[in-house]
């Protein structure tokens, strides 16, 4: 999808799982959630991902990434100057013994340990694991580097931000916008924009908390497909 | 602006200005207009560009852009791979004798006769006249790569599309935004995408000529400003 997925819908929650600093004890079901940059051999798991979003948006039929157009497409250049990807993965344990990735480098991954009520049952927790370890990807967001000429200087557009249904309504996805919106402040950029459908109320309703304006005056204007490939022949 | 300013809005024209081939003899009142990516000494140009149109817009509130911070971000990495700007040039005369800009090889310069059935009296001329030349710089589009994760592959948005007042209506907008869309079709990317006021319904119509669809249920979440800087403090 050319724009970025609705988040999951925030429910009204009396007691709403509370985030506590790592190192601290937490109580109740603790799930550790750690927010990194994706890499190449990310990629199968990402185009899970993207396939759930298409289903979840009923729009498989716009859906054509393959592996390896991901693979061919996402890693051409450093992070954050052109598309990049965070995963989010969840461990019901600390992150202490998993394996150094290359790209922890480039962006220290963010570790935050969330308390909830219940203890969350995934279904396609074996889908989603790790290679050898209990580690489990729960969603993505897909960003890049867009540019403002009446600030002179960059921002960030958010393309999708997807969270696996199971882990919803538990703050995952504010975690992962507020991990691009913390990375735009660090390196000087003007902004952080996505688009939400204007049916979507519970949607714009969490982005309005985040802190975002929604422009209700612009339109998203789209050349693609036989329209787009026409142009190749002009002069 | 974030978004890609309203073209000029296409007049209904008894007899449109014809685009002949180059190289042909030209009638009535030729102008030779050309296509080429811009390079750091048109910066001052560009700002200029960019002014008017915060003007037409009426947003100059919201215009902070300086020569510095253009210079500053517009010519980090090579053309099409990140923040791009097609410069519009016309002249009176053919682009025989025309120094070659470095940005040539990277990108040949396009060049187009319009036929007119007046000549154009530019008040700005001096001001947007080149240097020692009667090339004149009549508009700029600034552009950069997107990504669609459902087509697994990038594209091209389109931030700005500015002509200057005296040109407009000439086709010149068009040309602008078709060779965005050659190039596109050319690295083979899958979409050109930017957007428009949902009021400007000259720019829509002019829009969907060219092969846009207009996409009415999206709408742009923008996080600036001091709720942008917010997420700087968070964990």
């Amino acid at each position: 999808m050319a724009a970025a997925a609705p988040p999951p819908p925030p429910a009204p929650a009396p007691t709403p799982p509370s985030t506590v600093p790592e190192g601290s004890t937490p109580v109740g079901h603790p799930i550790f959630a750690r927010i990194r940059l994706a890499q190449p051999t990310d990629v199968p798991q990402i185009h899970k991902l993207i396939h759930q979003m298409a289903v979840f948006e009923r729009l498989t039929h716009l859906f054509s990434a393959t592996e390896a157009s991901l693979l061919a497409t996402l890693f051409n250049s450093p992070p954050f100057l052109s598309f990049t990807v965070f995963i989010l993965e969840v461990s019901s344990h600390p992150f202490i013994d998993i394996i150094q990735h290359q790209s922890d480098v480039l962006y220290p991954p963010s570790v935050q340990v969330v308390n909830l009520d219940l203890p969350i049952d995934d279904p396609e927790r074996e889908a989603f694991r790790s290679a050898g370890s209990d580690v489990v990807v729960a969603g993505f967001v897909l960003f890049f580097p867009n540019y403002s000429t009446f600030l002179g200087k960059p921002g960030f557009y958010v393309e999708d931000l997807f969270v696996r249904e199971c882990y919803r309504r538990k703050g995952f996805g504010r975690m992962l916008l507020s991990a691009v919106a913390k990375q735009a402040v660090k390196m000087g950029y003007g902004r952080v924009e996505w688009v939400v459908l204007d049916w979507n109320v519970n949607a714009i309703k969490f982005y309005e908390e985040m802190g975002a304006k929604i422009l209700q005056e612009w339109r998203i204007c789209r050349l693609t497909g036989e329209a787009l490939q026409a142009y190749g022949n002009t002069n």
